[in-house]
C-alpha cells in the first residue's frame, strides 16, 4: 500500500494512539488502512462414495485437482459463498451438511472453511474456471496433483473419518514451511501459493 | 475507495473479464481491489457456572456489556486472535474447547466466530478497551446492556446448551433488519453497528 485510497495522499506506517501494531496510515486525511485476513469457503461434495474435485483452470495451481472453493464476497454468509464457489466451479447443487476443516494460513492471511455437502445426484460440468469437473473414489484420488495443501488435508481427514461416520470440526494452521513441503512432496518446486 | 491504494491513480467500477461482480479498478496500473469480508473472533470464557463479560470502553456500544472479541489480525489464526482478544480486552487467560458460533453479519461483511473457552482461576482486569470486567451467573446477565444481537445469540445458546452438556456449532446470518430489532428491543435506537 502506497497512497490513501480515500483521499489519494501518500501514506506512512506507524503505530496509531492505542494501537499495538503497525499500520498505514494516511498523510493526508489520517485515514488508518487496517488489514486483515480473507476468507475462503469451499465443499468437499461428496456423492455415494466419491467425491467431487476440478481441475483448476486458472492460476495459481492451473492445472491442479482442487476442491471447489473461493473468496467469500461482502454481502453473503460462508455457507452461501460455499455453495456459490461449488455452482460457479463445478455447476453441482450440494446440500451443506457441517464445517469440517478451518484452517490458518499464517503467511498468505488466508482462512479456509470447507463444508461437507452432500449431493443428491452425479450432476455437473465444467465452467470457466475448471479444465475437469470429476467424481473420484479414494482409490483414484490424484493424490500427487492436488492443488493445495488444505484440499489433501480435507481429503486425507474425510476417508479417515469415513472409517467411523463422525466428521469433527478441525482446526488447522499452516504457515510457509508447510506450503513448502507440500510442494516438495508433491515433486513441484514453483512459487509459493 | 477512491483511489488506487497502489499508485493514487482514481478508480472507476466495473465488472473486470471473468469476473460477474463489479469491482473498483484503478484507471492508471489496472489494478483490481477486491473488498471482501473481515473476521472478528471471541471467546465466551466460562468460569465454574459463570461467563465473563466486558464493558465497552471504546466506540461503537461504549459502554454497553459484551464477550472479548476483536479483528483477526494478518499473520495469526482464528483460535490466536480469540485468545489474544480475550487476553487484550481482560487479561484472562483461557483454553479454547471449541468454535461455538460462526455469525454471518451480511451488511457489514463481517464474520463473528466465538470459542467456548475455560477459565481455569477467576483472574481477570480491566484493561484500555474495558471500563468493567466481571463474572456473570445467568441470572445477572445484564440481557438489556448487551452491545451486539450476537453476543446475546452465543449467551442465550450457552445457557440453554448448558441443561444437555453439549454445544454444537450453530450458524447464524443476520441483516440489517436483524440488527435494528435487537437495538429496538434494547431501547436504544443510536446509529447501527
Amino acid at each position: 500500500m502506497n497512497f490513501c485510497s480515500h483521499c489519494g495522499n501518500s501514506v506512512h506506517i506507524a503505530i496509531p494512539e492505542g494501537d499495538n501494531r503497525p499500520r498505514h496510515i494516511c498523510d493526508g486525511c489520517g485515514t488508518i488502512h487496517y488489514q486483515n485476513p480473507r476468507i475462503i469457503a469451499g465443499c468437499l461434495p461428496v456423492y455415494e462414495d466419491k467425491v467431487l474435485l476440478c481441475r483448476r483452470a486458472i492460476e495459481p495451481r492451473l492445472g491442479y485437482w482442487t476442491l471447489p472453493a473461493g473468496f467469500m464476497e461482502n454481502g453473503e454468509s460462508t455457507e452461501q459463498a460455499a455453495l456459490r464457489e461449488t455452482y460457479e466451479e463445478a455447476f453441482a447443487e450440494v446440500k451443506i451438511e457441517s464445517l469440517y476443516t478451518v484452517t490458518s494460513i499464517l503467511h498468505v492471511n488466508q482462512v479456509q472453511m470447507f463444508y461437507l455437502a452432500r449431493m443428491d445426484k452425479p450432476e455437473y460440468a465444467i465452467s470457466s474456471e475448471s479444465l475437469e469437473v470429476e467424481l473420484f473414489s479414494e482409490d483414484d484420488i490424484p493424490w500427487d496433483e492436488l492443488a493445495f495443501q488444505t484440499i489433501r488435508n480435507a481429503l486425507k481427514l474425510y476417508f479417515a473419518d469415513r472409517q467411523t461416520g463422525l466428521y469433527p470440526l478441525r482446526h488447522i494452521s499452516l504457515d510457509a514451511s508447510d506450503t513448502q513441503k507440500f510442494r516438495t512432496e508433491c515433486h513441484d518446486s514453483s512459487a509459493a501459493d
